[in-house]
C-alpha cells in the first residue's frame, strides 16, 4: 500500500531528505552535503542514491512509496520538473529534475518552489492542517510565498505566483536583490535585516550591536530582547513593514492562518508580537477575528515535511 | 430549456436589468430610478416586478431562465446572499436581497460583490473570455478587484477576499476613505483623482484647469490630453501608483490578463498607455510576456453582463 513518500529538502549547502507517513511523522531522516561544484548530475546521483539506500536499510518497498516531493530553491517549472535558474546552483538552468531523479530512483517525482513547498506542508501537517486557506511567508536570505486558496496551491498561469516577498510597500524604500525599491525582501529577508542595523553605524557608532564585529539578524533579535537602541529601532521598522504587507495579504486573500516561517521566524514572540499587535491598524474592521498570525511549528523539518507534502497534495 | 439569465446592476441612483443569453448578447434591456429613499423592500419589489414584466413582454416562460445575477456595491455574503451593509444604501443592513427576490420572481437568484461581477464578466464575456486567469480592476468612485484564479473567483474563507482597491502601496500616503493610508484607492478613485489635482492650487493659481469651476476625474484627463501642466502632474502620479499595484498583482496572482473597468478607465490610452509602459519596470524578468494590461470592451453594459455571468458562473 501506497502511504509513504520522500520529502527532499533540496539546499545550496545541506540536502535532508526523509521518509514520511500521511501523517507528516519523519519515520528516518539522512542529511548529505549538497556538493554543488560537482554540477546538477552528480548532486542528483547521489541524492538519488541515498533514497535508494535509505529505502534498503529500512526494509521498504518502492511499492509503499506514493512519491519524492522536491522543494527547490529559485525559478521551478511545477509541471515540467525542470529547474530554469536556482541563485545558488549556477549550472542548473533548464535542469530535468524530477526526469532525472526519476531515472534513478524509479519513483514518481514532483517539484515545487520551496516556499510554495513551505505552505503544502503547513495544510498537510502543521498546527492548522487541512485549513482551506492558509498564507505562507518565509523569511529567510530571501522572502518567498506559498499561498493555499480552497485547498489549492496557488501557481497562475504560468506557474510564477506567490512572489509575496516582492511585493512593493515603499516605492521610494531600499533597492532590493530584484532590481525593484521597496520590496518587503528588502527589509524582512536577513541580510537587509542585518543592512539596517549596520546603517545605524554612523549615528549611534557607541551601540552595543557594533561591537559584535559580523553581526547576524540572530543578534539583532538577541539585542533587541535585551532592550538594545538600534537593533530596536530595526526590528520596529521590520516588523512595521510585515504589519502592512501582511494586511495587505489578509485584504487580498481573506486567509484563515497567515504562518511565518523561514530562519529568521526563529526569532519568536520578539518578532510575532509586535505584528500581531501592528496589523489590525491597517486592516478593515470587517476582517476583525477573519484571521491568525502564527509561527510555524515545523520548525527544523518544515522543508522535508514540506517536500513531502507536495507528493500527497499531487496525489489527494 | 434554461438558457438565458437576468442581470441587474444595482446602482445608488439607477438600476439597469437585462435579459442576456450564454453569449453574453443583451436581448433585453430596462433603466429603472432606484429609490433608495423607499427602504429596501421597496427598491426590491419594484426590481422584482419589472424583471417579471420583461419577462412577460418578451413572452419567455420562467423555465428559460437559469437564474438572476445581481452585482451589489458594498458588503455581500455571497453564501447567503444577505447585504451586510452598502453605503449609499442606508436602511440595507443584513438585508435578505436574493431571499426577497426569489420570494417575488419565484428565479433562483444569486448575488456578489460588484467588482467580483466585473471580473466574472471579463471571465465569462469580454474579450479573453474563459481565459483562466483574470484580474478586473475596477476604478470608479471606489477601486474594486475581482480575481478569477484557474477558473474559480477569488472568495477566501469568509467572502471577502480581493479588495485589490486597499493593498497600501505607501505607507506615507494620503488617508484613505477606509482609515488606512496611502492604498491604491486613495490615489487612482475618481474623487482622489479630483483631490490631487486641489492640491496642486496654491503652486499652480492660474492654471487652466482651475479655471472650470468643479473639477471631475474627467476634466483631469480632458486637461491632460491637451498637455496641461497640472493634469499631467496628477496623471503621472495615479498612473505610477497604479503600474505599482498592478506590478504587484502580477506578482502575487501570474494572471493572464490584468482587465480594467469602472468609469474612470473611459478615459481611454492616456490612462493606460503609461500604466503599461511603466508597469514592467517594477517586474521580475520572467514575468515578461505572461500578461496583458487591457482596458474593459464591456463599458457601458458590463454592468448588466457581470451580473449576468454571476448566474453562469454559478451554474457552470
Amino acid at each position: 500500500m501506497k502511504n509513504k513518500a520522500i520529502g527532499i529538502d533540496l539546499g545550496g549547502t545541506e540536502t535532508k531528505i526523509g521518509l514520511v507517513n500521511g501523517d507528516g511523522d519523519i519515520l528516518k531522516k539522512e542529511i548529505i552535503s549538497t556538493d554543488v561544484e560537482d554540477g546538477f548530475r552528480k548532486v542528483i546521483l547521489k541524492v538519488g542514491m541515498t533514497v535508494l539506500e535509505m529505502l534498503k536499510k529500512e526494509n521498504i518497498s518502492k511499492n509503499e512509496i506514493l512519491g519524492i516531493g522536491i522543494g527547490s530553491p529559485g525559478s521551478v517549472d511545477r509541471n515540467t520538473g525542470i529547474v530554469l535558474f536556482s541563485p545558488n546552483f549556477p549550472d542548473w538552468q533548464y535542469a530535468p529534475l524530477t526526469e532525472y531523479l526519476e531515472e534513478i530512483t524509479n519513483i514518481d517525482t514532483f517539484v515545487e518552489n520551496d516556499a510554495n513547498a513551505f505552505a503544502l506542508g503547513e495544510w498537510a501537517f502543521g498546527k492548522h492542517r487541512r485549513c482551506k486557506n492558509i498564507i505562507g511567508l518565509t523569511l529567510g536570505t530571501g522572502v518567498g510565498g506559498g499561498v493555499i486558496i480552497n485547498d489549492q496551491l496557488l501557481v497562475g498561469a504560468n506557474g510564477f505566483a506567490s512572489e509575496l516577498g516582492h511585493v512593493i510597500v515603499q516605492p521610494e524604500g531600499p533597492l532590493c536583490g530584484c532590481g525593484s525599491h521597496g520590496c518587503i525582501e528588502s527589509y524582512a529577508s536577513a541580510p537587509n535585516i542585518v543592512r539596517q542595523a549596520k546603517e545605524y553605524f554612523k549615528k549611534f557608532p557607541d551601540s552595543y550591536i557594533f561591537s559584535l564585529g559580523k553581526i547576524t539578524a540572530k543578534d539583532v533579535f538577541d539585542a533587541a530582547k535585551k532592550g538594545e537602541s538600534v537593533a530596536t529601532l530595526v526590528l520596529e521598522k521590520v516588523t512595521t513593514i510585515l504589519a502592512i504587507a501582511i494586511s495587505n495579504y489578509i485584504h487580498i486573500f481573506n486567509p484563515e492562518y497567515v504562518i511565518i516561517g523561514g530562519g529568521v521566524s526563529k526569532a519568536g514572540s520578539i518578532l510575532l508580537d509586535p505584528i500581531v499587535e501592528k496589523t489590525p491598524r491597517y486592516l478593515w474592521p470587517s476582517f476583525k477575528n477573519t484571521f491568525n498570525i502564527e509561527l510555524s511549528n515545523l520548525i527544523e523539518d518544515a522543508g522535508i515535511k514540506g517536500s513531502a507534502s507536495i507528493v500527497y497534495f499531487r496525489n489527494k
